[in-house]
């Protein structure tokens, strides 16, 4: 059944139906029509979000090749085995990249832009390039310099992840109703249809997609992402150890991320710098405010400043 | 089967045993003989904490009598209805007070001293009164004061709850393994028996029982309960409502107590003002760290902060 037969037939039956079983016919529609054109998908880092990607790609798209890089050859084919990939090898090479390919960079954030560009000058014009990383800006900076790369690339933040990182935690809903931001370049002359195909593959696998450049993207998730990092950071070490026996369930939610590593960390942070510096100070001024009204015993004030906070957090789900 | 019976059956066998089995026989026993001697327990303040008090004493001491105090008769009869209550009243009452009872105050940390004082003139000496606040100093100083609450009071802290109050979502094993800590006074000269009765009461309800001053209690919660508490506050605002579509579950995770009610929580801050001065300074001091080691690009440092929380969350289970 074509696209124009289903859509004739719709046409035909919609004035019989109620609005709540037309609205359940559309959104099937918009599932079952949603392109994914891919012959083969190329993930490079095989963790827990290349894996996640991996397995989303095997359940949802079976006839779309899912191939792994990565440097440790022992994982990667733990990573087969445990039915992630049909296939995978130690470097990108210009054979895997035949037909219609995406390739899509899950590695540390300060090794993105560097992998782009070694991938681009093997691959031909009908190869994307995306990237799962969380900041934006530097790395998208970085691959529009070099002419080969700014045609195929297009940057990507899945929000998604958790703090375990490995393919073993891999899962295929991982995306399933989570944001991509999709970050095509500022300027450029990049091809319409790139940014297109894009959008498609991460829908493809589960995500709401919305676009925004990678400016916007990096200020927006210094305070979303990388703020909560540090203050999770801060607020766990100024408790220290000793103290720890006397910490509830209200504080082992609000440090989990804080046990994320620190190596990735520092990268995504320095990733970001001017932005997370100028998140940073927002939250101090409001520790200040906070301060300031508690040494002047203005407890109306405190309490505007905990119900501003409450009201936020409640209009979002627990 | 009395103790000593009990003893002497241990002492016979416990050669023939591996350390394990010792281990488990000697938890089991000292659960079997936990005292819980109260004839019944008067709960001022029937919502999640009190409510759970009550569902733990129903399940565990079905012969010791609960009633509930509240302003609500509706709510009351509710609590009762849902099983949790044997009685219920509008106010303490002497007749409340026979035989060996306790009053566990389950009110805003606000309202508890002034609660205790109005019922010591009802009690007999043989009557305990202790509470479930979050702040300890200013409650345990103004109940000092009175010359008839003081020998009847201990305060404690059982370190449990969640962002949802209500009895509707108390739960019987809401204290199970968590730690309750008792404040007897500084200094005056409050009956031991009375302090060694608080923690069998509180134990007795599944808390492993700490002691300690109400200041070093006020100091360590600021860091552990009030700090976090403040810091998600900030971190949701700053973030804002506009930008929580960009959020992930690190977010959530990270802000979920900011939820909690303003009106409870300006009074625990309040409540403990000096301490939580303390701790916002630390937490600003340590967030600057931060700004500073990304200003200078200083990268090893950001690091060594993530790592040193890194390390101190991971020891914590998740």
């Amino acid at each position: 059944m074509d696209v124009m037969r289903c859509c004739r037939i719709y046409r035909a039956v919609r004035h019989h139906l109620r609005a709540p079983v037309l609205q359940s016919i559309i959104a099937t529609m918009a599932e079952v029509f949603r392109q994914f054109d891919e012959d083969s998908v190329i993930i490079v880092g095989v963790g827990l979000i290349g894996g996640s990607i991996a397995a989303a790609i095997r359940q949802r798209h079976p006839g779309c090749r899912v191939t792994g890089v990565g440097r440790s050859e022992q994982r990667l084919a733990a990573a087969q085995e445990a039915g992630l990939l049909n296939d995978w090898a130690t470097a990108v090479t210009a054979s895997m990249l035949q037909g219609r390919s995406v390739v899509v960079v899950c590695l540390p954030v300060n090794m993105i832009a560097a992998q782009v560009r070694a991938i681009a000058p093997l691959a031909s014009t009908d190869v994307l390039i995306t990237d799962a990383g969380s900041v934006k800006a530097a790395i998208c900076d970085r691959v529009m310099l070099d002419p080969k790369s700014a045609p195929l690339f297009v940057g990507a933040h899945p929000i998604a992840g958790g703090e375990t990182g490995g393919f073993e935690n891999a899962e295929a809903d991982l995306f399933d109703g989570r944001v991509c931001v999709v970050t095509p370049p500022d300027h450029g002359e990049l091809d319409g249809r790139k940014i297109h195909r894009t959008e498609e593959f991460w829908s493809g696998i589960g995500c709401g997609v919305t676009r925004m450049t990678p400016r916007e993207h990096d200020r927006i998730l210094a305070l979303t992402s990388h703020l909560p990092h540090v203050m999770a950071a801060v607020t766990t070490s100024v408790v220290g150890t000793e103290n720890l026996p006397l910490t509830g369930s209200g504080f082992r939610d609000a440090t989990r991320i804080a046990a994320g590593s620190p190596a990735l960390w520092k990268e995504i942070l320095a990733g970001n710098r001017e932005q997370v510096i100028a998140a940073v100070q927002s939250a101090e001024q409001m520790l200040a405010d906070f301060r300031t009204a508690l040494t002047e015993h203005n407890d109306p004030r405190i309490e505007e400043l905990l119900s501003d906070a409450a009201v936020c957090r409640t209009s979002l789900e627990s």
